[in-house]
């Protein structure tokens, strides 16, 4: 099935508290989301899935991916990537 | 001493190739890197450095990073934030 957006938007009410809610992080050290590469998305919230990112706070990471379906990944790759890059601003 | 952007555009030739001349991925499955938070750039890198990541492409950045000090990667985080998170478009 295709990624779908509005189902990645739902799922990424926890994302945003460190990711911001327009995508833009409001912590520093941790990366913005809004407009990156959709597969880019995918590949990296599989790898903190599969514990192949160690360092920096990707326990915090882990630890979210761990719940992740490989539909709800797809789709909050959808919907990070449609979002502008700078923010909306 | 403080993190130089312009030094981080000189050794910045190299990714361009992946990751496009603006920070703009031009390749599918590549991280845009324009605008990207400065903080997480450093700890991306560090950890590509220290393969602590695995999985997808980061054979490639591992590679990469390699060869990297500690003051490149400040200077090249510090070059990569300051581009415009849109490409410049």
């Amino acid at each position: 099935t295709a990624a779908d957006a509005e189902a990645g938007k739902a799922k990424a009410a926890v994302c945003a508290a460190c990711h911001g809610k327009n995508g833009i992080a409001q912590i520093p050290g941790y990366p913005n989301l809004a407009g990156q590469n959709e597969q880019y998305l995918v590949s990296a919230l599989k790898a903190y899935k599969n514990k192949q990112r160690s360092g920096g706070q990707s326990a915090v990471m882990q630890g979210q991916a761990t719940g992740l379906s490989d539909e709800d990944i797809a789709n909050l790759a959808a919907y990070y990537s449609s979002l502008p890059a700078d923010g909306g601003k």
